[in-house]
């Protein structure tokens, strides 16, 4: 087998067998393959696409180019949420301690923020001493402890992912809801869960700006994991304007421990009770989403959720008290006000604007190998639909850096539209694919 | 300017600057974008194409990444002829001293044959001593004296050609007409030429097996050389079965002295004036296609075409007795006969198999670094059209190592289809595009 023969193939449109893709990924895992061929491949793949049988196969390869976990000795269904990626889309942080309080185990391995994005590892290092990079013994003695564990990618976990993934990003290849499938799946299959909900963003501060490239990911992965013998689930998720108030890495985290203390914004809760019901019915811990949403908010109203989240910081080596007193998380040493210039009602926000705000403040990467800032961000008074007169502030800027203030202020004036009524409100969950 | 952003605009169909294609060349030349970049920019180009403008950008930006010769004060028009590649396509040598004879210069760059086809410098190589590996100061000198020079690529002519054709070589992106077009045209305009009369092949011998995929190739390079000032026409020419009756690197050349002699094979000896024909036209040498055609047969007749022949040798240090006495080319030590097994006429030679069995025999590559065996090939004693009676011979294979005869025998026996009659006959030239 040749790989220059299997690049002829895809980029012919013809259909690759499971032995050839997976030569190849072991070709990739192995490095017996040069990156120009796999670039050359990839970028027919774009072009081609797949059939479900090749992604399937794509998938397991890249899937088995690494460790597996397994935790099946563990007395409880394994799930797990993943999200595509958005602006101010902190679930992680509430959904898992509520899943874990309810007694089922959340292994989640998570990514950090790239571009306008943030990334639930990069949040979670902005509470002093929290260490994402726990070994796969570590993980398992968190997870056994209190049912949650959440850590980055190990070089042990989908190594062929890793290497394919640093060469799409250089080479204009990682806009395939193909490739986006086999990376996230591979990725997460890899974790040993039953189960998995996927939360697709769609909207301006998504990857996926149109809600029909949305379902067909959520498609291509439901389909994919269910042929792998999992339970999924697929929420396509409005991301137009952000989540919650806070952008920025310790102001998230700070407005998830708002939500687990009984407050919080209301967008926020209800995604992360819809999220957290779909894991529990798809753990079997409850019948109906209806009940998953009533045991979610009971995690929540009776501290149970809160507690679990601190002994997660505590075992991953946090500081606990965070929890109960988050000005304990770093804080920028200045403030700057965004104000409206005239009165009107909110229309549009514009969301992947306001994310490269955030990341222009330093609290996110440009490239993948920036620092990141954690107390950088911004607070959004205002969000669609909300009246608004003029002067009135419509978000406050929590910036280090001086230089980095201007450009950051002039992108968030321009990201608040003002017209003369609200818009009909949309809903935050706009479909469902895979529920059983 | 990044590559990657350049990658981006191509996979998204979007035109390129020729600010764009020149940074891509440069570092292409200078090495500063790697492999796995231009290997994806190389695939997005398979697939999306190319506009025009992009294509004279591209072709003039790898013909400026090395020298381009200048011939200008050497009294008379240079011009050269280029095909596309076939099996027993041979017409370069019988060509180019008879266009040299006539008082032009014909400063020729040839390559290698690779898979079916062979190739200009393979062929003079099989004549004892004959250097196609001079500088570009001993290639002036030689077309100084005797109007024609005879040379392989050299490092110093286009070459981000080299590092590119190299990379598509090994990422199935060589069937690109667009890069094909700027691979051959940068080379040929490297040349110094005022004028190149192109031999774009089809049929089953050719790269391009369809016609319409010839002539849009041949459109191409006829509108990108324009463009650069250059008189250009293109012969969409047969390729349906060998051209001549030899294949092999001594064979052919054998055959193209019979041809200077006044003998050879008819069609070998059509195409070779019709192409010096064209050369002379654009060269302004003859004012009509008809005028040239008499004027390269006057060169055969009166046999300066052959002591240009001898001349040419001789300088690039060839053993010039062979033209007067072929039996001094290098001879296979064996003969094997392939005979018909039934009466009829030939109704198809399947020429790629039987360019297949040559290289087969070792007479031409498989892989780029292969070792040639310049005696080999085989002498058709049938060709398309012709009656035969069972148990004649058909062809008649030239060979050294017995290991390699059964394979090419095999592919030779099935290389000729033998019907109830015969097949109408076919024009070698099919299409002339961009006459003046």
């Amino acid at each position: 087998m040749r790989a220059v023969d299997i690049i002829r193939k895809k980029r012919d449109a013809a259909e690759l067998s499971r032995q050839e893709i997976e030569f190849l990924i072991e070709g990739v895992t192995h490095d017996r393959i040069p990156d120009y061929q796999l670039a050359a491949w990839l970028m027919a793949v774009v072009w081609r696409g797949m059939k479900r049988s090749e992604l399937a196969s794509l998938t397991e390869a890249m899937l088995h180019s690494g460790v597996v976990l397994d935790f099946s000795d563990l007395p409880g269904a394994k799930v797990d949420k993943h999200s595509t990626g958005g602006v101010g889309d902190k679930t992680s942080l509430v959904v898992a301690p509520i899943v874990a309080a309810a007694g089922l185990y959340v292994p989640m391995i998570s990514g950090r923020g790239l571009g306008h994005t943030g990334g639930t590892l990069d949040k979670l290092e902005s509470i002093p001493g929290f260490n994402v990079n726990l070994s796969l013994q570590e993980f398992r003695r968190v997870l056994e402890a209190c049912h949650c564990g959440l850590i980055g990618q190990t070089p042990e976990i989908a190594p062929a992912d890793k290497r394919l993934y640093a060469l799409r990003d250089v080479t204009s290849t990682v806009e395939s809801p193909y490739l986006i499938c086999a990376s996230i799946m591979s990725k997460k299959m890899a974790e040993g869960i039953d189960a998995l909900v996927l939360d697709v963003k769609t909207g301006d501060g998504a990857f996926m700006k149109k809600q029909a490239d949305a379902e067909n990911l959520a498609e291509l992965m439901v389909e994919t994991g269910t042929r792998m013998g999992k339970k999924i689930v697929a929420l396509i998720t409005d991301m137009e304007q952000p989540l919650g108030y806070k952008v920025g890495n310790a102001l998230e985290v700070e407005e998830c421990i708002e939500i687990l203390d009984g407050r919080g914004p209301e967008d926020l809760l209800e995604l992360s009770l819809e999220l957290s019901a779909w894991m529990f019915v798809l753990g079997n811990r409850t019948k109906t989403g209806a009940e998953g949403k009533k045991l979610a908010a009971e995690m929540i109203a009776s501290g149970r959720a809160r507690d679990t989240f601190r002994e997660i910081v505590r075992l991953q080596g946090g500081d606990p008290r965070v929890v109960d007193d988050p000005t304990r998380l770093p804080r920028a040493r200045h403030q700057a006000q965004v104000h409206a210039k005239r009165a009107g009602y909110i229309t549009t926000i514009h969301c992947e604007q306001v994310g490269v705000a955030s990341m222009m403040l330093g609290g996110g990467r440009e490239k993948k190998d920036d620092a990141v800032d954690s107390a950088v961000g911004l607070v959004l008074e205002k969000k669609t639909g909300d009246p608004v007169q003029p002067g009135e502030t419509l978000c406050t800027v929590h910036y280090n850096l001086d230089e980095r203030l201007v450009h950051s202020v002039e992108l968030l004036e321009e990201s608040f539209e003002i017209g003369p009524a609200a818009p009909p409100a949309s809903p935050l969950v706009r479909k469902i694919i895979g529920a059983p």
